[in-house]
């Protein structure tokens, strides 16, 4: 997507040899423009797949699963929680996760009753990389008897095996750009 | 704020004296439609203290800021993170925060640059109870140098003290809507 390309050109920065920093307009500061613009985007690839909902999971997916759902229609969003709190009373589907940014493995969950059985889900992420959190969130729509009609990430991490996995499983997986590599403080994009 | 009150009378539930679960409509599943709605609704409220950009803290604040923000004329939105990722290697400031929530204390914390000094910062999240979560956004912008110009809330408790104080401070806060008290499972609103 030739917006998200330019931002990562101009704004991205590339640090050691697999850490893409975009911070400054997408998961600490949000350049709003470009995140309605990206939802768009999503919204294209998947519009054919039906979804009647959104999954996404705290707290960097957020802004881009609500950009993509406003444009599908108004979809709802729901987004897996990373920890437990004091209002969760419901019956919880949980999966653990292991976060490349943090460093750690966490443990994801979704009230069941905002996953209905049956329904079509499009899993919605702002990074891929090794695909951990994909995977939680598949094993929770799994576990909650829904469908998983595509997955659509903000930068894909080319170089790491997440994707490739995933669409080899015959899954669609649409990323907005993807990164080749990391080279002396560049980010390498991947030709459109 | 009207669709707000009406979604709470319709699938809000109160816990205990105190505890306000929304989490069908706008903190675990979001109604996009709703959170557009708030948004616009709150871009009311603050269009006249012209926010330069929008602050909030992960993860429920995110949609609602972000929905402000669209708005507000595409205003870009911080949110202050609540955990150390390998990413960061900028100048933090940093701010102690005690969560209702989750029943602990945390370390939010935002990226120095991307709160310049000198801006105006409409400060934004989902609930005001106690407040300390705008105590701490407040703090980092201190820290910064920046103009809180106002704080914008979802959903206000009344009856715990945050709000109040604030305003006895000078502080314009604007909340769509305000919890009087929790009684036997029901949400008590204020009338507008």
């Amino acid at each position: 997507m030739k917006e998200l390309s330019e931002a990562i050109a101009k704004w991205g920065v590339g640090l050691g040899e697999d850490i893409v920093k975009v911070d400054s307009f997408l998961n600490h500061r949000i350049d709003t423009t470009l995140m309605f613009q990206m939802g768009e985007a999503m919204a294209e690839s998947f519009r054919e797949d039906r979804p009647d909902l959104i999954l996404t999971v705290e707290a960097s997916g957020i802004a881009l699963a609500l950009a993509a759902a406003r444009a599908l229609g108004m979809l709802p969003v729901v987004f897996a929680k990373k920890s437990a709190t004091v209002v969760q009373k419901g019956d919880m589907l949980m999966s653990s996760v292991y976060s490349f940014t943090h460093k750690k493995e966490s443990v994801i969950r979704v009230d069941r009753k905002y996953l209905p059985a049956g329904s079509r889900v499009l899993i919605v992420d702002d990074f891929l990389a090794d695909g951990n959190a994909c995977r939680g969130m598949m094993d929770l729509c799994r576990q909650a008897g829904a469908t998983v009609c595509g997955i659509g990430i903000g930068i894909e991490k080319g170089f790491q095996p997440g994707g490739s996995a995933l669409r080899a499983e015959g899954i669609k997986v649409c990323s907005l750009a993807v990164v080749d590599r990391v080279d002396n403080g560049r980010i390498i994009l991947r030709e459109e």
